[in-house]
């Protein structure tokens, strides 16, 4: 039977250790590791082959039992940590209450990791995602058009931010992610044969006159400039979401998915 | 020459007024005022015919010739009052200093208000969406997709909250609004025969399936809990937007705008 420890100090080194992770890039980068919270972006985590290294809850919300079931079945066991109430409150998002928090394994995001079962992949490209809940948005919607990468170019902020975590509902584990520069995000396209499609501010074809049937990388920029040069110029379309209306500009996780949303239509969900 | 007042206090009578109104939605709904701020979404009210009552300024950001510039040609114009940079950082979101800040009038929301230049309308309808940055954002697809009207069924916030402004990037102006029971909506949908679609957690036709090239009113539900019976039993069709992932539900003002994107795309954008 695995057994527990239990934690009621705010000054315990662990509990420190687990807010520095989480309030800090630099924390998170230097060490490989994460924190995320919540019963199902923990399993979510753990079906996605994420290493898990400890695993704090609150048995005020959720049983020692659960967490065990949960684990059921692991090659590696991470230390199981059951924190008091005060404690918890520390650790835990403010209006999230599930009872788990855990520190986990970032993996490796390399474009040499992807891995396409498809043939004619679909792919998102976003380059320099600004707002993690921009990123967190495209990552729920790769999740339900199924795409076969989401790919961050020249990435800015951190992937494992716990505003990315969350506002991707845990679809951040359930995609495929690449990192790397533009240019060698471009170069990996442009070797496999992927045809580039850049979201412009401006450009002459509307997005539903392209054909998505063949593989496909749709490229998306910031908000507030859009993608930069290097996209436009390397991409085999530019391509634009026709607007009618006063303003000039949408969301961004709202155009990659009406762009995302047709490919699939094109492919008519296959 | 217009000539502005000057107010360095917080305990100004008009700013205690401003922040109650901006802060609390029964100050607004009692008075039919509400509180704007930015420049562009200050335009935007005024184009759209929205009635100011008092604009505030601070000088160190904008200047006061330019707010005239604004004003200019108005049959009433406001009161126009400079503040100090503390009130400024007291009525101003925290993120945002573009120097203006206004009281105006709401408009009335009626579904006997609304007006239909196009043979085939197309609408949105959103019930009792729940948070204001989902409100926000599908304004802001209302208005890129041109849409007829957006009409908020069964309404349970209020409209005029900041955070829905904000998140609507000023489109709360710009889109035609109409506000009434489910009931009425659908009793009003039916009178004018316009076809109701209604985005369902679970359908067997999927959206793109359907013609949306008639009058056609898209309806969707809360995130959590999605429309209620009321709609999915008096639509013309549920629809679904196929999910192929681990996820079971999408944000709904990228749904939202996925659905209404098809149906403009079958429309040739026209």
């Amino acid at each position: 039977m695995h057994k527990s420890k239990y934690i009621e100090s705010l000054q315990n080194p662990l509990i420190k250790k687990l807010v520095l992770l989480k309030e800090k890039h630099r924390g998170r980068k230097k060490s490989g590791l994460f924190v995320l919270e919540g019963t199902r972006e923990f399993q979510m985590a753990l079906n996605s082959g994420y290493k898990m290294y400890t695993v704090l809850f609150y048995s005020g919300i959720v049983e020692e039992n659960r967490v065990l079931q949960y684990l059921d079945g692991l090659a590696h066991l991470p230390d199981l940590v059951e924190v008091s109430k005060e404690v918890y409150q520390r650790i835990a998002y403010r209006e999230k209450t599930e009872g788990i928090v855990a520190i986990a394994e970032s993996k490796i995001h390399g474009l040499e990791e992807l891995k396409f079962e498809n043939k004619n992949p679909l792919i998102l490209i976003a380059e320099s995602p600004e707002k993690p809940g921009n990123l967190g948005a495209m990552l729920r919607t790769a999740d339900a058009a199924k795409l076969d990468a989401v790919i961050l170019a020249d990435p800015k902020g951190d992937l494992y931010n716990p505003n990315v975590i969350r506002s991707s509902v845990g679809c951040i584990f359930t995609v495929q992610i690449g990192m790397a520069s533009s240019k060698e995000v471009i170069r990996y396209l442009k070797e496999k044969k992927i045809g580039i499609y850049a979201a412009a501010l401006s450009a002459s074809i509307p997005y539903h006159q392209v054909d998505f049937t063949g593989p496909s990388a749709i490229a998306v920029g910031t908000e507030s400039t859009g993608l930069t040069a290097t996209w436009l110029q390397n991409a085999d379309q530019n391509i634009i979401i026709p607007m009618q209306g006063e303003i000039d500009s949408m969301n961004v996780s709202v155009s990659a998915a009406i762009i995302i949303f047709e490919a699939k239509r094109q492919r008519a969900f296959k």
